[in-house]
């Protein structure tokens, strides 16, 4: 029997009993048990879908303090922000009740015939949405319940009347299976059945290859590395039949800072960047990872305040070893690659301290090692001699989560040639603040060109997550018993 | 140089001289002539838009004589189904014309600043869609018109603000050049860029292949075989960067025909199938493969009128001589994995007759050679014992374009139970009529699961087409100016 062992993140230590790895068994009993759900959970109406939802919030919310206590053991993210990551996560849970209780996954557009030859003329038709079926959710190192087991991809999944087994990452096992067995009281509690929400583990890639693989699996979701993201993509295209892969994946979230935004208010978006570069450990998909300045005694002057105020924040420990380490190899890449260090320390067993760098953009551009993604606090200053430049900058990233634009107030040639080259290589762009903290919204878009997700027309936060898990159908000529259904699947 | 032939479908015979086929410069020209376009245009408003696309329609409209000639001489698919599809053709760019001029692809969603801290209070976002970029757009051979140079892809990718690099069908090029030819005088009058649609042409993989990885390339769309798109979408994916490839392949489609609608109008029903199946020679994406019959006297009886009427059918040549073997092949794959021919003669070099053959539902699960389709005018009746075997079919089939419901017309556990495997499988479910004809409206949904299309949460006809090519981006504090912008690009 393969074991798994919790760590303690501050300690390296083990942290409880050893846990059962998933068996293949295991796995093909969870994936059945959530095709076996789906045919009542996809035909489920928005109210018994909300009720669910909510339950489930709640059930988090009443179990805070020890959950909180537990996430922190493992993760060392500390009680405060993963009391607020709980918060966020019970708000998309229950903002998704709202929406399957809205009647969104029900929504119909309505094509009465016309009469008449084609094209012109055209049968009755009605085009609404079913779920797509069973979702194999990958869950996150860096959001212990908001990209976890009842995180987006959950909420929305089931909002949209998909099964979900869940795949628990490594990094927070205990906290997994605490939060798997209010899941299974809920249901319980509801009459729903136990594979509406199935829970799988391992410590390698095995089982979570399994589980795409698995015939009854209808789509994926995953938030995690370019790396495993494009391993398990391409698994879930080698399939006999094809499954759509939602990956949201690394990224490195270029912050343009233009001279004159840096002129006025230099030291205060030093101090707001240093602070968002070292939150929570630099372990965000959003973390700005690339400052891209222009020649100017104001650029001069941020990298300085910047450097001092980096030197000032005291990351705490990773996530996990492995995250560990990693950093410190991504940092020896870089260098390696001709980063020139600003802020270059060495920190602790799992605690590192922050790396900042600089090169020219010309380099930027053509070394592909300075622009890899170091996952953890960690940023690289890039140079660039106009904004002609800066945009090539852009260019070479390719594709981020998020691109930041400081200092693009007014209507210009420049500023729009900004604006249009960092929407063509994100999923959001930012003209204020920092883009760590991703706001769970109507207008949310978290996921753009790749490397930053496999599926850039698709988010992993905000209300439009559901739509990954509806399909189109268009219904032609429907029966009335159909249409009286009113986009309810049957 | 390489050359490709014309090929006069009733005969076989070369038409015109031959063509040059593009060199790796030429593809390198047209994709490198589209991204220049693509600035420009993905800033157009919608207005522009709407007047390239009426009048690419108008142009397309005033050569109809000599345009349908030469389509015919290609395809043999007559004058009076050619003048149709050109009126299709004309239709959906008009369409397409109007989306962009009501604005949709500029449509926001506005989510005013929420005070308080997160997860309820948020800062100021909006939701807008950027244009894709170029899009590597491959013709179909079945629609010389609306699946080709001016098709639906192509209106829906210049609606959406992309420029597109057409790949010419081998089945028709003499016509696509000369409509090509339409464009670049329609570009020109309007003073446009010539690279805002571009033209390739070669006969192997090789010049799809490389406008696929062509770095400028950011979507591919593609009408075609499951075989070639698949292809196509490896290479899609396998790219530095990947890209979304929209890929209409292969489908059965197939036609559920319960008994008590047999009984009442199974010979009305016999004979409209058999025209369905024979239309076009069979040469349909939606073309009717599968017949699912109970076991019941009045399925016998579809099965004797179905044979009498399809005999009466004279299909006419098919569209390339490849594809003329390819069905004689096909039909010797089905016969050879134990279809029982129902009608099977002899047809000409270049006309098939229609192909009927009948298994047992045990056996089309088991068996996936039966599964094949048969492009062409070829039909395989699959006998159930139960509406639960019935079921247990389409679940084989796995994926298709369309599934038809004859009978279906009461609320019973047996029809919800159809309708929802029904909908499991395919984009579109019928309820009367046959699934050859897909109307141009605002419900339409043509791309069902694998391996009827790549992408099926999109759809390759109607409205939502426009959808493939706009990729959400979210503003977060936008200034006023961009704000003033209503979704227009920069």
């Amino acid at each position: 029997m393969t074991t798994l062992q919790s760590i303690q993140a501050r300690t390296g230590q083990p942290l409880g009993e050893p846990l059962a790895a998933s068996t293949p068994g295991q796995i093909d009993d969870a994936a059945r048990a959530a095709a076996a759900a789906f045919a009542g959970w996809s035909a489920s109406s928005g109210s018994s879908r909300a009720a669910l939802l909510r339950a489930l919030a709640a059930a988090l919310e009443a179990e805070r303090e020890g959950l909180v206590a537990l996430a922190d053991e493992e993760t060392a993210l500390g009680p405060v922000r993963l009391s607020g990551e709980l918060d966020r996560t019970a708000f998309q849970l229950r903002r998704f009740a709202d929406i399957a209780e809205r009647g969104l996954p029900f929504a119909t557009t309505d094509d009465p015939a016309v009469a008449g030859p084609p094209p012109a003329g055209h049968p009755a038709m009605v085009r609404l949405r079913v779920p797509l079926g069973p979702v194999a959710m990958f869950s996150a190192s860096n959001f212990p319940f908001a990209f976890s087991v009842l995180g987006g991809d959950t909420a929305s999944a089931l909002a949209a009347g998909c099964p979900v087994v869940v795949k628990a990452h490594s990094g927070h096992l205990l906290l997994s299976n605490r939060v798997f067995g209010l899941v299974q009281q809920v249901l319980k509690a509801q009459q729903l059945p136990a594979g509406l929400v199935g829970l799988v583990q391992g410590g390698g890639n095995d089982v979570g290859v399994q589980l795409v693989r698995h015939p009854a699996m209808a789509a994926g979701a995953f938030t995690g590395s370019t790396r495993g993201g494009a391993a398990l993509q391409a698994e879930a295209n080698a399939r006999p039949r094809p499954i759509p892969f939602y990956g949201e994946l690394g990224s490195t979230n270029p912050v343009v800072a233009l001279p004159a935004v840096l002129a006025a208010r230099g030291a205060e978006l030093a101090s707001t960047l240093a602070g968002s570069i070292a939150l929570g450990c630099g372990q965000f998909c959003t973390s700005p990872g690339v400052i891209v300045l222009l020649n100017d005694p104001a650029s001069d002057a941020l990298v300085q305040q910047l450097t001092t105020a980096l030197a000032t924040q005291k990351p705490h420990a990773m996530l996990t070893p492995g995250m560990r380490s990693a950093f410190d190899v991504g940092v020896t890449h870089m260098l390696a690659a001709g980063a020139q260090p600003l802020l270059h320390e060495a920190g602790s067993d799992q605690a590192p301290r922050p790396f900042l760098a600089q090169v020219d953009a010309v380099d930027f551009i053509a070394r592909p090692g300075l622009r890899e993604e170091v996952f953890g606090p960690s940023s690289l200053v890039v140079r660039a001699a106009s904004v002609a430049q800066a945009l090539e900058v852009l260019q070479a990233v390719g594709g981020s989560l998020t691109v930041t634009l400081w200092g693009a107030d007014e209507d210009s040639a420049d500023n729009r040639a900004l604006v249009r080259g960092a929407t063509a290589i994100a999923g959001r762009v930012l003209f204020a603040g920092v883009p760590t903290g991703v706001a769970v919204t109507a207008a949310q878009q978290h996921g753009g060109p790749w490397p930053s997700s496999t599926q850039p027309m698709s988010t992993s936060v905000g209300d439009a997550a559901i739509e990954r898990f509806l399909r189109p159908v268009a219904l032609q000529d429907a029966p009335a018993w159909l249409l009286a259904r009113n986009g309810q699947p049957c």
